[in-house]
């Protein structure tokens, strides 16, 4: 029997747990909140080491049955080392030598990566964009994140940052990024961004990036404009990867990818009207197939690379 | 005795051949007019087998003294099948099997790929971008061309288009540029539009980018707010890049390159400010070493690599 990998996804809301088989199906879950355990982080890992032991123990395993620890967190990590050098919005987490101190506790080898290349590592190899050699992964929310498959393997860059898809520039002269920088995409497309500007163009100060997209759903036209321009911005950055990377394939996923009959023929034409012919004629722009368990399942594919 | 390559570097003025020996030395040069072979690419092919017998003659070698040819041309080059796809300026080549038709004619291997990315590999193996596990290769002039080496290995893209930071886009709605989209990179930076941009502010119709440096190194105020106006527009487009790609190294070549007093620093500046610290604070930006021999240096490179 080949063994499953103990999963691990840690985002700002919830962190999920998941025993994810070798074909990346998960056979058992369970969530704690992040927020309970935000204060120290010797909290937070020790609710995740108990956790593990527990779900573990439920699925009558012992730890040699398990193939490894695969971790995915919301910021700056060291792979090759196992180093979580810091965190997006989880405070005290400095060059937290994570991968010790879980192998150290639960005596399994233990994997961790950004959550984003976690994400496109599972959508990779068992989502959208399976079997693609060259392959870019994008998510949508309040950040907008990335991840970069080239010539079949994860590119992490020198410093693990990159992937950074979220923070091209649109425009020199943007508005100012959380980043530092200016004018980059997230400044566009972040979900924070799109509410405000919805607030405006609906008049409307509780609605939701959700209801936008059911209003869409019945031809609302003000709806569809607005999903329109967001296509466009994507559109318009995506063109400056395709020019440099000319992927094979774009797999988009996140909240607002679900407005997707709205986004993905707005943003093939933006990269057909405004990208190299070549990259833009032969890139597919896919919606992600794996939802929220992207996390988990990708954690399988981090653990089953390192080690096999 | 370890075998030279016979390098050949395609341009829309000159063709230059040489002799390069394995430590990247140039042994034995010649040049062709490309303007007189340009009707037809039969003369042209012609023109380069003959100087190519030639060379390799004047060197007193036969064909199996030499490694192999490497031939970087201006365009779309499938270089795993060494065809030719499209020249840039040079009319009549489409899908042209140069590899197989050299090699038939010359009864020596070899290997074809596009110009930036022979500069490139020049670059990374013998010059500026020495030792570098990530690095980004840029040329200026007329075009802004680049080239990309990811995890040690040079990237061409799905299909061999990659790299092609000049069409990267700054401003959404920014200038038409020559490739259909807009605001690209090399709409702002682009030998022809820094001259028309040149005339404008010196008011004078005959000056050359070379003058202007020259003014600037004498401190003259215009020069040197109109290099540093050219550094803010690359640094700003490198954001992009560095963001995306986290490189450890980016090499800067091509004419331009030679105001580099007056771009470098401001170059590193807008990067510091206006990309992600991480990736910011571990690029390198150099100017690049091998000046206009970077392609047939490159070409011994391409050749090594695909036989050693």
């Amino acid at each position: 029997m080949r063994k499953s990998v103990l999963a691990i996804d840690v985002g700002g809301t919830n962190i999920k747990l998941g025993l994810v088989s070798p074909s990346g199906h998960i056979l058992s879950r369970t969530n704690l909140p992040t927020t309970s355990f935000i204060r120290r982080k010797e909290n937070l890992i020790g609710a995740v080491v108990s956790a593990s032991r527990r779900i573990i123990a439920e699925n009558r395993l012992n730890n040699k049955d398990v193939l490894g620890i695969g971790i995915g967190l919301p910021g700056l990590v060291d792979a090759r080392h196992g180093t979580v050098e810091v965190l997006t919005n989880i405070p005290g987490w400095k060059n937290v030598p994570l991968k010790k101190i879980i192998e150290s506790r639960l005596k399994i080898p233990a994997f961790v990566d950004n959550d984003a290349n976690v994400v496109t590592l599972g959508e990779w190899r068992f989502g959208a964009g399976h079997g693609f050699k060259n392959m870019i992964c994008i998510t949508l929310g309040t950040g907008v994140g990335g991840g970069l498959v080239i010539d079949n393997t994860l590119y992490r860059g020198e410093g693990f940052s990159a992937g950074e898809i979220g923070h091209i520039p649109l425009n020199e002269t943007g508005l100012k990024c959380n980043c530092g920088g200016y004018g980059c995409l997230e400044t566009y497309i972040g979900n924070q961004r799109l509410l405000k500007r919805a607030r405006i163009v609906f008049k409307d100060n509780d609605i939701s990036l959700e209801e936008i997209s059911r209003l869409a759903s019945r031809k609302n036209r003000i709806a569809l404009r607005f999903w329109k321009e967001v296509a466009v911005h994507l559109g318009n950055g995506l063109a400056g990867v395709v020019n440099l990377l000319n992927p094979r394939c774009i797999v988009i996923g996140g909240g607002i990818s679900n407005a997707h009959q709205y986004l993905f023929k707005t943003i093939r034409e933006t990269l057909l009207q405004r990208a190299l012919r070549t990259p833009a004629g032969m890139v597919k722009i896919v919606k992600a197939k794996l939802g929220s368990d992207a996390g988990l399942i990708g954690a399988q594919v981090l653990v089953h690379d390192a080690l096999l």
